[in-house]
């Protein structure tokens, strides 16, 4: 991966992000829309388009930012959020989500950007860019907003696999470590494992294993176990990391969601009360929209996927403009720090640090499981 | 339980509600405030009280709403926060929390109700009042804030056990179209099941198998099942009841509050930003208290515990005299409804209603546990 994603800087002078300009709710106008505000500000970006060329090419010739910085690989085909994973595994190869991880795959692009099928992505992702070595499971990382300093904290996974074992958490504690201090410059990041209660007794047997497993690399790996955490410390101030399996991640995101979307809904009828609210909230917009700001899903779109060779961001199936420029924006930030190749260091320089004999069982079924889905 | 609670209706012309008053954070002169402000407006509620029977009756005289009202049960011992659910079981004897659930056990109360360490009360209750014939896992049901019309959904299980099967997961479908039929007043709930994405082929083995156990029970029990759902909708409006299993549910309501919380404490910076946007606060505080009043979980405190021969009701363990007042309150409203017998009816015409077969060998494997855990 270093050796490419250098080739294709030196090749380009720019860092160039492939996007699957196919597959989200919102069709390629959108997609281009949000090249077009993220490039507007960004001129060291290039980009590669996958997707119909001659449709595509319409859309990139009406921006003016994009002139003479986009690519285009004619992709004829779309996997559609119905296809099954297992089904674009094997046929999706003239797919424009297929070819935007090729560039990945042959060095073209320092990262990906799709809003289609998440799990399609995963798989192909999969498939095409493969595991880096010592990850058996990938897992997708989202920031989630919250009560830590830097306002944002990394979840994982919050969705590539419902099971996660306990070799498989503490790898996700180590790639989400990672994340955070790359994508939200946290140097020292806490680190916390998911369960129902903090203390050490409570919870499934895998956890009570993960969490001796994550103690003893802590140290090692920069960064400080907490411990277990609970739902609430998800949008809260004890972990800038909370470890958990995509089952349990992907529910907890989607209520925090729901959460949110519920109380802004609850807050418009407040507003619409009487004629003395609709007055206050002329008066209040500014602070609505402040507090907009602070939790708009949109300005921190993108799962991060983790544990592969490359770097491949999702973007919300349903996003506009604002959410696909934010996702190129992570995918370019994380190219510009070199991400992925810090990540692979860190996984190679810490599976050896576990203490064999605590975990080993894990560890080897894990194998196995790696060779079986490779 | 049926001539339990009639008998101790017709003893006392009054609904006695049966309360631990040790064992939360606050203390017992919050828990005395709650029964005093529940009582005030509801003549026809009796209680008995059970702890340190000296403090407690210096506590009560100074409330006139009181007066002539309470029972006491003297109970020198308190279960904590830090003890352990099994030594609780073993040793707790001579706990308030012991004495409280022995009035509803020898049917002096229609309901008990605790402030006290949840794991505890589910041990201790499931030890003294027994499971319902047919039921192998008890649950915890909460209501959680949502855009259905009567503005709550109701979750289980929220952390009685942090497994269970598909055999338990039909249960828990069963026992919360009974409880937002009694408790919400929903004749005819939508159920979903709680999942990583809506279509059938997601989620775990244990998912797919309760997907159908429900489909073959929803006619006969007077439930519309509406299949998998998310995290989203929890707040949402395509279910009435949101089941799963205590791992996942416990996460997810933690992750709803923290969200709230969150956004709370992000509104009021906002509003704190400017001189302009102070003054739009106080126009606004209408609209922000009514916007507190529909998401204010201490309207809705209390978690009510499912599967037992009698009625159990959790409340936060932080709860503050209106949080206490609402439990208290919760308790009554079932004890009217004759919620606990409706319930036991339910679970016993439904428990042969599931084809042989389908599910058999989680029945016969649930039937194994009971054994061992009663």
């Amino acid at each position: 991966m270093t050796a490419r994603s250098d080739h294709s800087r030196a090749q380009s002078g720019r860092i160039i992000i492939s996007v699957d300009a196919m597959g989200g709710d919102a069709g390629p106008a959108v997609v281009v829309a949000g090249l077009a505000a993220f490039a507007a500000g960004n001129a060291d970006v290039g980009l590669i388009l996958h997707g119909p060329e001659a449709e595509l090419a319409r859309l990139v010739e009406r921006r003016r930012e994009l002139a003479g910085r986009v690519d285009f690989r004619d992709a004829p085909d779309v996997v559609t959020m119905q296809d099954k994973p297992s089904h674009v595994a094997r046929n999706g190869k003239g797919t424009s989500m297929w070819s935007a991880l090729e560039s990945v795959r042959e060095g073209e692009a320092a990262g990906a950007v799709s809003c289609g099928n998440t799990g399609a992505l995963m798989a192909l992702s999969t498939l095409r860019l493969r595991r880096l070595p010592g990850v058996n499971r990938p897992a997708i990382a989202i920031l989630f907003p919250s009560r830590a300093p830097q306002r944002f904290n990394v979840m994982l996974d919050v969705g590539a696999d419902v099971r996660a074992d306990a070799r498989d958490l503490l790898q996700f504690a180590l790639m989400g470590a990672s994340y955070a201090r790359n994508g939200l410059n946290v140097q020292r990041p806490r680190v916390g494992l998911l369960n129902v209660g903090t203390e050490e007794h409570k919870g499934r047997a895998e956890l009570k294993e993960a969490h001796g497993l994550i103690s003893q690399v802590a140290e090692a790996a920069s960064f400080e176990f907490v411990g277990f955490v609970e739902g609430s410390d998800i949008p809260g101030n004890r972990a800038d990391v909370i470890v958990t399996d995509g089952f349990t991640g992907n529910v907890a995101i989607k209520t925090g969601e729901g959460t949110a979307g519920m109380i802004a809904s609850r807050l418009r009828e407040s507003f619409r009360h009487s004629l003395l609210s609709r007055l206050a909230s002329v008066l209040a917009v500014g602070s609505l929209n402040r507090l907009r700001e602070h939790i708009d899903p949109r300005r921190v779109n993108g799962g991060v996927f983790l544990g592969l060779n490359g770097t491949v961001v999702k973007s919300h199936g349903s996003a506009d403009a604002t959410g696909v420029a934010a996702a190129v924006k992570l995918a370019y930030n994380l190219a510009v720090s070199g991400f992925a190749e810090r990540l692979a260091a860190r996984i190679a320089t810490t599976a050896d640090l576990v203490q064999p004999g605590v975990g080993a069982e894990q560890a080897a079924a894990g194998g196995e499981t790696t060779e079986e889905q490779a």
